[in-house]
């Protein structure tokens, strides 16, 4: 595809009232609308009328949340009242089964109409562990290579069913063709699954693997297996060096720069006027909780900052060190690179991450968002973004009214849906099922 | 409540084509449309159209299904299209974790409005064991005894969040009351969980709890746990002493009889002539595959009848023996029974279970099947039905539009929705919050 034909690629990353801390205070949001599905369904429908690509939810296994719901269940419903938006879920490798995830993704997928994706995560909270009848967090190494082999036999799994296994015969009184549907006979360090998979492979062959991981660690599995990245990057030039980092190592993989797209965060607050925008922004931050801002910090960077006065610096001296972090690596070294180069009091610093934790943030008119998006889009930062609006739906409604018409008529975004399933509206290749080598299925 | 005042329940548990093993050979059926949302959506819609209580899926983790979706996301896809029937999951015990299923059952009842219902099982399938790296399905006792275990965690985790623990004032900056949200320290033989779930309680405190084990086991869960028994019963008399005995076991737990209500299967196939419905009653019989419905009775009944004449009985004196069976005690008893009381070859038994494996047939007019149904339901077999139409969906429509009518006239069904939740539908109160004893919470 020649350059001037690129276009982006456009996610919403669905949260209750948007992904600034203090959204919920926020005049005329409603955080008690957090469990209630219309209200994530008419999100959906204005990123569908928008024509963005897909919508994403994260998830965890642990804590408290007054307004979230599980994604499976709630990307389904929203799958029934949508007909083209992708619906991403967020499902971690370390407290799961193959066989199930491989399975929900596979009946998403098949409810969908070919939408479903997947962001593979490893669960960075070590709570999580005490809610699965584990005494410890597994580390970040072995998470990952417990990540890599739950991906590898998910994919046997989906790969279980031929894609002509179903025949319907009714003369002949035959339904499925069996030889077309394998036991995989997989067994690896941590898991073991003879398979196959109960539900036929779904029309996406496999859902859309996105990964959002940024250490070390994160980048490989990437470049091993995503087609998708998430990432959080503050400046164009960190976004630079990503994206050249990431998809450098595409290659030894086989794989080529276009089979992987590269999605920083983006939280926007947009108004017509950039003085508008602003006075947003500032009630926004008047609404903060700063208590609970410099705890979630200390979490971040591994220290108590409770005793430190607000107006200086995190102690850098007794800061852990990215190898003691065993949650969300990635994460940690933003932060403390974010702190150092602008030099930022913990005050500033709680701030700074109150927007997007860590994400960058924009806050003025819808011009000057395309131009950043130009820019980082033109310039190897980007292929597109995953939109986490400061306030919800407002912020969602903008951008699609405002936002989105600019990108159109700059000719760097579609104005209509490329095909049906999300892979045909990323770009990407439908993968052709691999087959097991003969001599694993012998014992069948 | 006076016994005139009394009303049917009714489910109807949904497949693709119906539940006559042949179904999808029938002229008119769709069986490539059983991985389709759309069918099911609309199966969904008649059965609220004739005010019916529920859906039903069931559901299992191993084998080769040519047509069936994963029941969380296939019933929030049906929640979407729908305000008043209830949505009944299978999920089994054996080879789940408890805080995934908790939260998912939270999740499916806040996006329904208080609408889920759970089928707990035990999963019968031995073969499951090695899609879940295990290499022994664990014997049917232990099953129960984890299937216990397993209900009271996920109840202590629903009722980790108080009712009223979402505060969300804007003002004072409080989201959620945290003394009202528990850690559970739950400690058992098999599992650990220390909570509290990160989703609120549920709409209905409890999805409605559902058992379908006919087992010594499986009616002591049910009179311990259960609000809803799904069971197979052949005759009036069978159903009869189910009922008696299964009612009785409730005082022992402090429960009273109306807080179980027994729905035996009931498989029809309807027709303005009893002629008429002989007739599909035939075409659907001659359309059986006889080699494999032996192998499926062979595997019901625990020995190989391959060898064995179609016209002949099945070798009595080689059965295994109940406590042998370590699959689902429940149907083997029910099956040879059924052989020996009417004397049948193996090639007439294998007919007799085509209908619905087990569950009692009914080949007549909607007048006919409204006698029965009136007969069980006033002679203590029965509080209700389990319809499984031998034929989707036809044969829910017949039932919709000319049994329900009749059913309505007599008095005997509801005319309206009582409630707007599954419980209120059903009868059944809304369970309170059980606390842990505070003791336990000394360590959170
Ligand atoms: C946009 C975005 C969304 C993410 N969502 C989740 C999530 O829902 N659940 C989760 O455990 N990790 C999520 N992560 C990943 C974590 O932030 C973290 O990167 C990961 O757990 C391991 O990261 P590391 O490789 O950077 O240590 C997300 C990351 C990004 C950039
Ligand atoms: C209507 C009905 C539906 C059932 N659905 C399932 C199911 O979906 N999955 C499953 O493992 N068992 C299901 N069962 C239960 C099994 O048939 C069996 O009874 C159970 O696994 C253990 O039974 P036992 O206590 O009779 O041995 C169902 C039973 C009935 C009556």
């Amino acid at each position: 595809m020649s350059s001037s034909d690129r276009k982006l690629h456009l996610n919403a990353f669905l949260t209750g009232t948007g992904h600034h801390e203090a959204s919920w205070r926020y005049p005329g949001t409603s955080p008690e609308r957090g469990l209630d599905i219309r209200h994530y369904q008419k999100l959906a429908q204005t990123a569908e009328r928008g024509l963005l690509d897909s919508v994403f939810l994260a998830d965890g296994y642990a804590g408290r949340s007054a307004g979230k719901l599980e994604p499976f269940t709630q990307l389904s419903a929203l799958a029934a009242v949508t007909e083209h938006i992708g619906l991403i879920a967020t499902v971690g490798t370390t407290y799961n089964e193959p066989f199930h995830v491989a399975r929900k993704f596979a009946s998403l997928d098949h409810i969908s109409g070919g939408r479903a994706g997947w962001n593979i995560v490893t669960t960075g909270t070590e709570s999580t562990a005490f809610n699965f009848g584990l005494d410890v967090h597994p580390e970040h190494g072995l998470r990952y290579e417990y990540a890599e082999e739950f991906v590898e036999v998910t994919k046997q799994l989906w790969d279980s069913w031929e894609d002509d296994a179903l025949v319907f015969d009714k003369e002949a009184g035959i339904q499925l063709d069996q030889g077309k549907v394998h036991e995989i006979h997989f067994k690896g360090n941590r898991y073991s699954v003879k398979g196959p998979l109960n539900i036929p492979r779904p029309p996406q062959g496999y859902p859309v693997l996105v990964q959002a991981g940024s250490s070390e660690s994160g980048k490989e599995l990437a470049a091993k297996t995503a087609e998708v990245i998430f990432t959080a990057q503050q400046t164009l030039e960190e976004a630079q060096a990503f994206y050249a980092d990431v998809k450098s190592r595409l290659a030894k993989y086989g794989r080529t720069p276009d089979q992987l797209h590269i999605l920083p965060g983006l939280s926007p607050i947009i108004a017509d006027t950039e003085a508008e925008a602003r006075e947003i922004e500032e009630e926004l931050n008047a609404l903060i909780n700063t208590e609970s801002a410099v705890k979630r910090l200390s979490e971040r960077v591994g220290i108590d900052l409770s005793g430190y006065p607000l107006d200086g610096p995190i102690p850098y001296h007794l800061l852990p060190g990215i190898d003691a972090i065993n949650g969300r690596k990635g994460r940690y070294q933003l932060v403390v690179d974010l702190a150092l180069r602008e030099n930022l009091s913990i005050l500033q610093l709680t701030r700074r991450l109150a927007g997007a934790r860590g994400h960058i943030t924009f806050t003025g008119t819808p011009l000057q968002l395309a131009d950043l998006i130009e820019d980082w889009f033109r310039h190897g930062g980007a292929d597109g973004f995953n939109l986490m609006p400061q306030l919800y739906p407002s912020g969602l409604d903008a951008f699609v009214d405002k936002v989105v018409p600019e990108l159109q008529n700059r000719g760097l975004f579609r104005t209509a849906y490329e095909g049906t399933t999300l892979r045909e509206n990323l770009g990407l290749a439908r993968p052709a099922a691999v087959r097991p080598a003969p001599a694993l299925e012998a014992g069948a």
